[in-house]
């Protein structure tokens, strides 16, 4: 019995909706503004719980043709007991216990996943991460987060917090951190690092990352420098990670991954300058594949693991 | 049916023997110096087998009662076909399928670990770590290294060397290591540089690290500022590992864990201090229990897993 699952994919600024067949493909899609909806979490929660019924609607599927309905959201979940703990971006969220709610709500499965391991899901199962036993999935953009794929299962950690890669430190000064540490690998990467970074070397405030994107697609000198710079930052960063979990791969996805072609050969360089033999020999860097879609379809992947159990 | 089980540490100075009861109690215990027998690997396996002979007969044991041979090496070893890849402080061993020889020799199942993961099914299953689903078991010696057991199962990662904690860099520039890398975690907790650390403090270049070690336990201020900058720096090692694989506990042995006590309150310091709030809330620095005889305990862990399979 082949059944469907809606992804929902929640966001600090939309709310990303998604009908999935059981191969993991995106049948129709809906979204909509998280900030209309950030007064409580009570009003967020029946604004979801209306999208899921509008789009299964449109997709002419009865609630016996659903599985389940998975939620990313970014923050810290417990998964086992279905209580988002903090959103550190959306206010108002404090151990909610959403499955609940939400089962009670639909009369359907509800599942909870932390967005980046709903990410890390998806493109093992169905995108650049197929068939690997061991990975690290990594998402650059302002945060920088990873989900863990090891003994061919996520790994979520005792208290549903590991893969916080953007929190290895890198120095042993090195600035301060919102997180509370210092050094961390975030503070080398993330978004707003690279666009002071790329403000100061463009002498440009206003230049965004896609900017220098562009300018590097068009060959530009300065800006194919400043993703090698970049590179270099992200190859430093994972030579604690690859050498602690030698994986088979590192998926590098979110924002930044889209000059990843720009800065590949400087992350391998430094990998293979600075990991161990074994690991730096055996290690892949690929970007990820499901782009906008990654953060539903993993959705599919954590309800049919649910119903197994 | 229960059966014993025959534990084997090999080390860069000697083999460690032991017979193990089905709950993985040492019954009986021998040795001999692994230098006589570096010539080649032939002859390094050849008294091995007549050890592990001689320690059966010994205990009265048939062939029929026992269940397997656990050996741990120093070194990367192929698990899964039973070779040694490579023994970096034991020369002659390049791709030896040790498990295929002994097997044939011994008439016994042969099951082959690397020395560190075999320390951590030990302590995992009847030592400081009994019970905990998710945890990072360090030795701290000449060397620096871990074993995880990640989601209640031991993570060898994709090349058998997964656990290279002690090759985590902990800054950018740091000094050159052994591996190839620079500023490892090694390079800085290693014992040798803890015992020129100490030769400079104490005034004194033959000072080891035993005798700071009882000078701490004298109430000398020296010796416990001494261990104090060393959980200093311990702890800071830890800071990546803990966030990124929010474990519930690190376990610390080898021959500087005997100082813990004097290290401790330093390493949960620097924990509190630099990792994420959830990580640091969850962990703890518990010291290993089985001293002498965590490299062969592992083995019953080993053999039965591997009967279960």
């Amino acid at each position: 019995m082949s059944k469907y699952v809606i992804g929902v994919d929640v966001g600090g600024t939309n709310v990303k909706l998604g009908v999935l067949n059981p191969s993991g493909k995106v049948l129709s899609r809906s979204s909509f503004s998280t900030k209309t909806f950030i007064k409580s979490s009570d009003s967020l929660i029946d604004a979801v719980c209306e999208a899921v019924l509008a789009l299964a609607g449109k997709e002419g599927l009865l609630k016996r043709d659903i599985a389940g309905v998975g939620i990313g959201l970014p923050g810290l979940i417990d998964v086992d007991k279905g209580v988002v703990r903090v959103l550190p971006n959306i206010p108002g969220w404090s151990d909610v216990p959403l499955k609940r709610i939400m089962e009670k709500k639909l009369d359907l499965l509800v599942q909870l996943e932390n967005d980046v391991n709903m990410i890390t899901l998806g493109e093992w199962e169905y995108g650049a991460g197929k068939g690997i036993e061991n990975l690290i999935c990594m998402t650059l953009g302002t945060g920088v987060g990873a989900g863990l794929i090891l003994n061919n299962e996520i790994y979520r950690g005792t208290g549903f917090a590991a893969g916080e890669i953007g929190h290895m430190p890198l120095n042993e000064e090195g600035p301060e951190c919102t997180c509370g540490g210092w050094g961390c690998f975030e503070r080398y990467v993330g978004n707003k690092r690279l666009q002071k970074e790329a403000a100061k070397i463009f002498g440009k405030n206003d230049i965004s990352l896609e900017d220098v994107y562009r300018r590097a697609v068009e060959g530009k000198k300065k800006a194919l420098k400043f993703w090698e710079m970049v590179g270099e930052k992200v190859g430093n960063g994972l030579v604690g990670p690859v050498n602690i979990l030698n994986p088979e791969c590192v998926i590098i996805g979110g924002g930044v991954s889209r000059s990843l072609e720009f800065m590949k050969s400087a992350i391998e360089g430094v990998i293979k300058r600075r990991c161990m033999k074994t690991q730096a020999e055996m290690v892949r860097v690929i970007k990820a594949r499901l782009d906008d879609d990654a953060g539903i379809v993993g959705a599919e992947v954590l309800i049919r693991h649910e119903k197994k159990n």
